[in-house]
């Protein structure tokens, strides 16, 4: 297999049609414009596939980017499967763990399998690359994490963009890495799945709290403590799990929390706003067309913490305020109310 | 003298009335309600100290902001410095070695002095810290420093906000933050000067390169990574200058910078995007009722890098820019331009 020898695969599957998705789909299909490489998509819903195949867009996702030619869609996961050497996952991250149960016998062997998800699992706490390996059986040098700063719409328009590529092994991230470089997009390596992936996961808790900051009408200079505070709490938990603070530093921790927090791009800012604004919960859920992911994992966060010993006081705030517990207008004042202490503590 | 015995300071020098000194004068006067405290704030220009002592307001820099009763002004700078047993330091960085040459032989015997500079020194690369060391003749323990994510014009509307008060000696640190604490204004102390200085001085440089990048308008995803790999060159000069990793994750360095790039109040990022525009740098200064301090310490810590063996691409590339010896057009593409590598290399 490819992987193992370092030649580049012929078929590559990417499982999900949503707009992060279908933008990696483009990602590697313009990364391999003259290679004879084929991108398949997988998609749920046979109109979106239909518009792939016959006109090349996403519009329910991506409304305005024309995407390669050599990217075709089904919604048949089985055929999308068959001799994928490398196999890129882009769906709910809560939903992740019963659909691989459907894919596990489908996929090639020695297949590598990409995460693109940010979200951590109700009940078990677990990442989603630890969700890859127990379902699908595979070993963690065949699990790769794609995270940075990477709004979709963005790298959809082709704007400059620098990522991380993290796998425990590192031939593997170099080899996905190598897939993944049109001009427009900068691949890093890293071995550091841990802190990656945690990066990416509490980002959209601290995105949601910046959001309702941001929703109160708070300053710059609010919303930067919370930001850092928020940063601060993340690299505790990716620590405690193992992972490492440069990675947290990185463009996977830092780069990422910093886009979102800035972007109107993002749903998980904007699903905040929109609390702050004094929205109900299920309001804003109803007005979003895609998770907030933040809303749903914030609460595995929350658990995931106090078993591993974690303070992650902004954490905690954001989840009191999903669950009701307290206001969005009580949640400001907590967040620099704390006593005349040295900045270490 | 009342910093070694404990005791709170009954009169506070602010040297310098432009929008950072005349809200840290607002500061300490809402700290010093009751307490019979006086703070005396020193300007050059007698039109401003008379607006101070007759309206309370500084129109020129804070035009809506009405200032407590127990701040008067004054341009006689001995009579402000007289008996002032804190003495806190707002010019522009680049004169305030020429100025305390005169103003030295004035200060209150044991007086505190406290930096809100952000600035580093042409020709000497020396922090504000240092070149008070220097030409006051006192010892660390009387020197701080206050930076972190400090615009002034959201302070002045009291909006909610965090800061790091630093000295080599704690109990100095302390003393002063419990001197600048109303509600809305949170004090964190830190004993790392370097780092706290190096984070407020270079955050400048990134700020005019963020700032750049938005008037090429380049998206979230760039602006994200610049912030990122802005901070990690950052944090590599204050640690090569002995400052701490921590630091720069914390309020005066990440917190800082965010809240500076996100800002439409920083002169720095203003100034950035007016470049990014295609002014030339005569125009952008010609534009600037205050300095855009990041357009003159930029050439100082290019330098101070060199000198220390550090590798600032950033902080380069903007120099370069404001030298004239790299266009705006040609900085964007450089930004991302590196080798396909492992992220901490």
């Amino acid at each position: 297999m490819s992987y193992v020898d370092g030649t580049a695969p012929c078929k590559v599957a990417v499982l999900g049609a949503g707009s992060w998705g279908t933008t990696f789909a483009k990602i590697l299909a313009d990364a391999s414009q003259g290679t004879g490489r084929h991108i398949v998509l997988w998609g749920r819903r046979q109109e979106v596939v239909d518009q792939i195949n016959v006109h090349h867009r996403n519009p329910r996702y991506l409304s305005t980017t024309d995407l390669p030619h050599n990217i075709t869609a089904s919604t048949d996961v089985v055929e999308v499967l068959k001799d994928a050497e490398l196999v890129v996952l882009a769906v709910p991250a809560q939903s992740l763990r019963g659909q691989l149960r459907g894919w596990a016998g489908h996929l090639a062997r020695d297949a590598v399998v990409v995460s693109l998800m940010k979200g951590l699992e109700l009940e078990t706490d677990q990442r989603m690359s630890q969700v890859i390996e127990q379902e699908l059986h595979i070993a963690k040098d065949r699990v790769v994490v794609v995270s940075g700063p990477n709004l979709a719409m963005e790298i959809a328009r082709q704007e400059p963009t620098a990522s991380v590529v993290a796998c425990a092994e590192e031939k593997t991230a170099k080899w996905v890495a190598e897939l993944c470089q049109p001009a427009y997009f900068r691949p890093y390596t890293n071995d550091d799945v841990v802190g990656v992936e945690i990066g990416g996961i509490v980002k959209n808790v601290i995105a949601l709290c910046v959001g309702i900051c941001e929703g109160q009408k708070v300053g710059d200079n609010t919303k930067a403590s919370v930001i850092t505070r928020g940063l601060a709490e993340t690299t505790r938990l990716a620590l405690a799990l193992g992972g490492k603070a440069e990675t947290l530093s990185g463009l996977a921790g830092l780069g990422d929390l910093v886009a979102t927090c800035s972007s109107s791009l993002s749903r998980n800012h904007t699903a905040g706003r929109m609390l702050g604004e004094g929205l109900t919960l299920e309001e804003v859920n109803n007005r979003m067309t895609q998770t907030a992911e933040g809303i749903k994992s914030g609460r595995a966060v929350k658990d995931l913490a106090a078993k591993m010993g974690v303070d992650m006081p902004i954490t905690n705030a954001v989840v009191a305020v999903l669950e009701g517990k307290l206001t969005v207008d009580d949640l400001g004042p907590l967040l620099l109310a704390r006593e005349l202490k040295s900045e270490g503590d």
